[in-house]
């Protein structure tokens, strides 16, 4: 059995080569060629140059800035490893911060429940930020925390600083995580928080952390922006 | 600074909560009710029921069969690990197989050469397959070996076997590999090969395994469902 799709290169896949070409040579904030000057440089349609920007763009190296185009930074590269977010930007030497959406009271339902081993309706804190990185706003972070454990720790809490800080300081280690990643769109109101288009494909991972006695500290849902966000992981044998 | 949009519960996110609650008692392959059906049954809008299906769309809970709509099997859950992607379906119980798309042969541009540590200009052979596990097609896997590495090794290949098996049957070992992991969208000749529409986003992983010796054994570049697919890792801390 044999699949029927042509392997050639199609004319889009074409110009987006060309177009990397071109941005290799470029700094980061240059203003990029409009559609109208790339299809006469390259002699192709309006169309085709839609499409292999619409490739460059998913891939980070182009942003829309009102109705401009230019250069953006490079995508975040980030090691899958336990630990903030922030502090594994600061090691590749980018400023990061956090932008509180949330910090509210519930209670847990079943699953959560079962996730956390806690009682179903124990009380949860969750708290929800946007992460941003070199002013980009790169990711959604909300973070559901069992109350009982944590007494009083989010009532001062600095929400622009490290909540795994926050709780290493209470005596708690990281011991393990475990982690889901998929694969999503935004919906509308993620999209409204991150500043993306709702065709953005973004990462969407959920974590649960345990701690030296192997009981839960968190659930950690986050979603990143799939146009700013590489991961990176070494496997080995065995 | 406080982000500004609201954090309360959207109507196509109400009614996705309440479809995966109803998709919860039913059946793989159960028929899914129609569009107007469902806005009748949850009065609200066809728009809303359009943006709550397409969200439980892409989580792989329903599929389209032409122009029916039905409870799809649940992904395929994957971890994060070396070797071939059959052997880790067929670890979940699953059915496995591969169809061939193209065995060709290139050469090294520089940057492939580099990852290699080959010449530039070297021969390479370029084997594509389309993966497929339960009858679906879950991924698009294009690896890129150094052919003087492995002469002979592609004439007589079974296309629908673990090319992984074939390199360690010539007593090579898979000791490490580097990954990146993207998220993109795929363009027109995936979207084809992969049975998907081109807004449903994609994993995107780059390998380069190492053997025993710490030579690179090949690039793997493999384009994964998000609607199919969710991988799995386990982080300790150090």
């Amino acid at each position: 059995m044999t699949a029927t799709a042509e392997p050639r290169v199609l004319k889009h896949q074409a110009l987006r080569a060309q177009l990397e070409t071109l941005l290799d040579g470029m700094s980061v904030g240059d203003p990029f060629p409009a559609e109208r000057e790339l299809a006469e440089r390259y002699n192709v349609s309006r169309e085709t140059v839609r499409q292999a920007l619409r490739a460059v763009l998913l891939e980070g190296r182009i942003e829309r800035r009102g109705r401009t185009t230019v250069v953006a930074q490079s995508k975040v590269v980030q090691p899958l490893m336990i630990g903030s977010y922030t502090e594994a930007a600061l090691a590749d030497g980018r400023s990061a911060s956090r932008i509180l959406v949330g910090l509210t009271q519930h209670t847990a339902d079943a699953e959560l429940a079962a996730a956390l081993r806690i009682a179903p309706g124990a009380p949860i804190a969750q708290l929800e930020r946007v992460l941003t990185t070199d002013g980009y706003r790169v990711g959604l972070e909300t973070t559901r925390l069992p109350a009982d454990r944590y007494p009083g720790m989010l009532d001062n809490f600095d929400h622009t600083s490290s909540l795994y800080a926050a709780i290493m300081a209470r005596g708690i280690d990281f011991e393990r995580t475990e982690e889901t990643i998929d694969t999503t769109l935004p919906d509308a109101r993620e999209a409204a928080l991150l500043t993306v288009d709702a065709r953005t494909p973004m990462f969407l991972l959920n974590r649960i952390s345990y701690d030296q006695n192997d009981i839960p500290i968190e659930h950690r849902r986050s979603l990143y922006r799939g146009d700013r966000m590489t991961f990176t992981t070494t496997l080995r044998a065995g």
